[in-house]
């Protein structure tokens, strides 16, 4: 499925590194941010993300796809191999899930030195009702072989990364694959999905980062081996160096985000607030963890009190919170942390790692009161 | 409306000329880059673009409006103000035009020095199915009063720019805000308004630049004079120098665009394209006017051959162009640029002004073909 080149073609701006130390951004990173989109944080008000404000990460371009001839391959290690229309996927049983999705490079933008790619500050998130028929049920069908350890997803997006010609591609062990919320999703809000979210199929894993719901999914194969493709391989990996193997990157990290309160500055983005009460609100998740406590500074974390948690969400939604804060004159900076159910608390100094990954510290927002 | 304030309160980065010569980007233009959101080109396969593909520029942030209780109030220099829901807008005569809109500032991140502000290569565009009832209609049942100029419009996004806090707010004149394809839309692509997009109301007016097109629209007023605030007299002007008056920005002007063929490198959006015939395909528009022609370069503009214009488009939306270019092994430069049926051909080299208004020069695509 991939190609190997023999020498770079693409020469990408910097020193070779991989990293920037600058506070300034390259011609690149600026390419990929104006093709891949954020959800502005004032979208945290929403239980259920517009299905258009939903933030997205498109390696390389959206195809076009033909749902009329479109066929879903399942084979590799199966007794009965399957070539299924739409239509036909429609036909099997559907469930719909609620489910926060984030961008693993998300906060990436924030550390220091910058791994150069696509330069996320912390908008890569959003969450939606996702409808499709349980991955589970179709490979039962397809009959999985006893030798076959994972499951590998084939995309119909197409290009270079790490000068290697490559379909996207990501694989699930077996477990993983067939737990009950894994789902070959048709549907987003009620809605066919849109080009940009996979359409027609996509796949769906909740409580695991976007980049393992493989979009426009093209062929499903059970195999006997760990697939050791670029993107599970060479990317998405948590490494300190660019030659040690690393730890992959797989669930989403607890995190917590506000509404910035107030009202925006054109160019900074920084706020103004009248003082007095402000309710401050926002949502708080932990990939398949629950939340167990959001806490909010208002010096910039140097003391923390409880924010109140509304009642539970789904399984796999993030949860909301809020926060009466009595804002005095002046600039104040705020932050907020979530704690998960296993005890994991958001970090206020952001660990680094050289690809960006899994960055999930304590926001900051700065306010001026008056 | 708008509130001076004394002291600036938010230092933008830079030397505070408003410009960089530097090809880096700023931190404060990466923020807006990851709120504010292009349309990828591939995208430009569509006749109307996908909801969600839109590009979208938001001023401050996103309102939350409350549909039940919203009135649209209509009031100034009228003999009988109106207080409307959307109820009773709905209940107007409905039209639906396709619209192809693109932000003022499309293109400013290619100019230099370069412009601070929102850092748009060429994704600020998008085509749309907008229905509503017309303008027109509201303001006769209304009764404009003699003395009345131009009708002011009024959003419901607020914040702070220039120093100034300001709802946002354009005017028109009366003769423009009273052209028959003026809209009071409430439709976006057959589905009620998502919310960056203006729910539930927003002005649109096609041909001229979206910053016209005011969103999450509260309130109309006839006035008796030319309205001088923010987002007339200071913002929105071709100008090359900050102490000059300039002109008005106001119609959009020709361009046009191509799918980049083959596929992309991730980081530097390089495209790779397989040696032989190759498809160029893209869209081109110009305001109010038709096209005429649309010309494609594969020696970085030295010559130019003539693409095929399908057939014609609806009056103010994009028309389709194709072009078979056999393409040979090595690096080839791509540009592409119309001319509209007043004879207006895009630029090679793009004029330069100090806000980066009105950018259309030919677009340039690198690709190298194997």
């Amino acid at each position: 499925m991939t190609q190997q080149t023999s020498a770079p073609r693409f020469r990408t701006v910097g020193d070779g590194t991989g990293l920037s130390a600058d506070d300034t951004f390259t011609r690149e990173e600026l390419q990929l941010a104006s093709r891949n989109r954020g959800m502005p944080l004032e979208g945290l008000r929403y239980a259920v993300t517009p299905t258009g404000m939903h933030y997205l990460l498109v390696h390389f371009d959206i195809p076009e796809v033909d749902a009329t001839s479109w066929r879903l391959d399942v084979g590799g290690l199966v007794s009965k191999p399957l070539s299924l229309s739409l239509d036909e996927l429609r036909d099997r049983p559907a469930v719909t899930h609620t489910v926060t999705m984030e961008c693993a490079g998300n906060g990436r933008a924030l550390l220091n030195p910058r791994p150069l790619s696509q330069p996320w500050l912390l908008e890569a998130i959003g969450t939606a009702d996702w409808t499709g028929t349980p991955l589970r049920g179709i490979l039962d069908e397809a009959g999985v072989d006893s030798q076959a350890v994972e499951v590998l997803f084939t995309g119909r997006d197409r290009g270079v990364q790490g000068d290697e010609v490559q379909d996207y591609q990501r694989s699930l062990t077996l477990d993983e694959a067939t737990r009950g919320e894994v789902l070959l999703a048709y549907e987003m809000n009620g809605e066919p999905l849109q080009p940009q979210h996979g359409y027609p199929v996509r796949l769906l894993v909740p409580g695991w980062y976007g980049m393992t719901s493989v979009k426009w999914l093209d062929r499903v194969d059970a195999i006997s081996h760990h697939f050791d493709g670029y993107q599970m391989e060479r990317s998405y990996r948590y490494r300190q160096s660019a030659d040690e193997p690393g730890e992959p990157v797989e669930l989403i990290r607890v995190r917590s985000l506000m509404v910035p309160p107030g009202i925006p500055d054109f160019m900074t983005r920084a706020r103004l607030v009248s003082a007095g009460r402000v309710e401050l609100i926002g949502r708080a998740w932990a990939g398949r963890l629950g939340i167990s406590r959001v806490e909010v500074s208002a010096d910039e974390g140097s003391s923390w009190s409880d924010a109140k948690l509304d009642a539970r969400a789904p399984e796999f939604a993030w949860r909301r919170w809020s926060f009466e804060w009595e804002a005095s004159a002046g600039r104040h900076t705020l932050c907020v942390r979530a704690t998960d159910t296993e005890g994991n608390v958001q970090p206020v100094e952001q660990p680094w790692n050289i690809q960006g990954m899994g960055n999930n510290m304590a926001q900051r927002v700065e306010v001026i009161v008056e």
